[in-house]
């Protein structure tokens, strides 16, 4: 029983992220697979399948927001990075994405925004994207 | 010249602010005008003159934003209650901003989320407001 | 289908918090109905349906970790007074709690630890204990 | 011969205290007695006997870091408070508190720069003095 | 006087290191001689001489708080990799080291948690540990 | 009028850079170009033309009072770099920046302080400089 039910919670999350990021959770697996496999399949259940999925909000507003919050904590290098991408997968262009993270400097400090915009840089040159004209 | 300058930019921010919370330019100097009344103007000029009257992204995705970014940030509360009631005035429902609170939960754990929930429910009781159907 | 998953995990972290404080269920619930009360359920059912219950650590290493990363973070005072009564309920001493907070300035810094203590202390004070000999 | 030593550098400790708040060991003393009252000792011998009394910065330097690491930290409004007070006894002005305070609006964001002004208010309020001319 | 003093403090950190990690006094002061020799000494004097050694909780139960608290800070790698390394040599497993991390997760965040998960896998990979069965 | 308003402030910012770091507004530019140009105004115009230009408090104090908050804060390495490159400038010895950081200790912990030790050898060594006798 037990079994099918996660299943039920982590396919829900799973539906969520292929419309971010499909190939998320087999990275999750993939760099979590020697140190806590259980945790991949929470990372996609609770976040994904409990808080995402939920219909208050809209996908698209979720996704800045999250920008917002890693930005400000300023602690979370690698999930800003993938959250910028996922940020760019659901709609967003790279120039708001940048006028979030500048913003972010009036609750959180210059250094806060000034990191979170190199990181979104890495991003954007991936993609061959320009948040500048 | 200074004086001309420096009021260019906080009429900007004030006209910013007057589409968010017209009393809050009024509120900030009466808090600060004892301790640091430039600072009163600061605040208008920085955030709102230069920050938020960007054009690159729209108000309302900008006020979430900054309930999301203090919730995350755990140590503003009094920030955060002014930030809610400016999120409703700028059309968010309360039942949207519990959801961004809700997701907070997420990145910066259940005391970040928990306590940003009951800041909200200040708020939603002052206005009679309520996130539950 | 979903109603009963849910309750399932509902009622693995149930169980689990009746080890801990068998009214924080009803607590939290209470303290959210008005705000966000589906937010009740998943902060049963994630943090001690889906984690304190994992098989892997035994409770009471898990509350002490939990009173060590409250006092270390600094912002989170409700939910470290209801953890400090979290850890007596499971066998810690009070002198061991104030032993953890103390350690804590070493990571943390020394506002962190006193900060931390003087919750502790309210929480003492409330069940008629002692830290002291 | 662990009692004579620790009253050592609980000594020296004190003597640097006597120049910040000659009353901070007693009121460590009041305020830790029922909780944890070796670290009352440990918060005279550490900070001033380790580090306020090392020869390589003058002790007016030393306050006024402290008084912006804890604006920018944001979490420690007790002890910010008292540090406040202790910048005022060692030499600083009111106004010269608030400078530092509004520049950490830069590094840590506004609001912590305004919940530590507000804090200042109080001690300066206590004391009757002005930072505004 | 004071030498012979500080030396029994230092030694008194120096042998509770020895149960953890025999070559970390070498190894701080190999890393800070160029820097700041002295402050080696105090950070085996403050945190293994006055705080490890105290009578009044076991030295496994303090280091795994240690890790809990480090990841939960989240920006303090260096460190948490050392203190991964020291609850191993105190003899916790893998496994429930991975175990604190995750529970991590609850209080500061999936980002939290997934860094510092990343970090023991270094740990354990340098040790040939596994965390999985 | 905005252009001349702007540059107004920029040019106080860049006269004050001039006494700390002629050449970062360039490197700002250079950094940002491609993601952010905007922002590199802001972070002359809003902190060294707002702030640091401000009469209340001397550049000296300024300076050493960001280097304190950055090590305390923890999460900005780059800033913090280039802060002690800015504290030798203005006439900080390395051994009083060390103090400084070392003093951190006592408000947000040993790893804070360890690691900012370690980023101002970066300085130090890149300058020939040393803070040890």
């Amino acid at each position: 029983m037990e079994t099918i039910m996660t299943s039920e919670r982590y396919e829900r999350g799973r539906q969520m992220l292929s419309q971010i990021d499909a190939n998320q959770p087999r990275r999750l697996n993939e760099s979590l697979k020697d140190i806590a496999p259980e945790f991949a399949d929470l990372t996609v259940e609770f976040p994904f399948g409990d808080i995402y999925s939920r219909p208050g909000l809209d996908l698209k507003t979720r996704q800045i927001c999250t920008v917002a919050a890693l930005t400000a904590l300023g602690n979370a290098a690698p999930q800003l990075k993938g959250h910028v991408g996922n940020a760019l997968n659901v709609g967003w262009t790279p120039k708001e994405i940048v006028e979030v993270m500048m913003q972010m400097a009036v609750y959180a400090g210059f250094p806060a925004a000034l990191n979170a915009l190199f990181i979104a840089k890495e991003v954007f040159d991936e993609r061959n994207l320009s948040a500048v004209d």
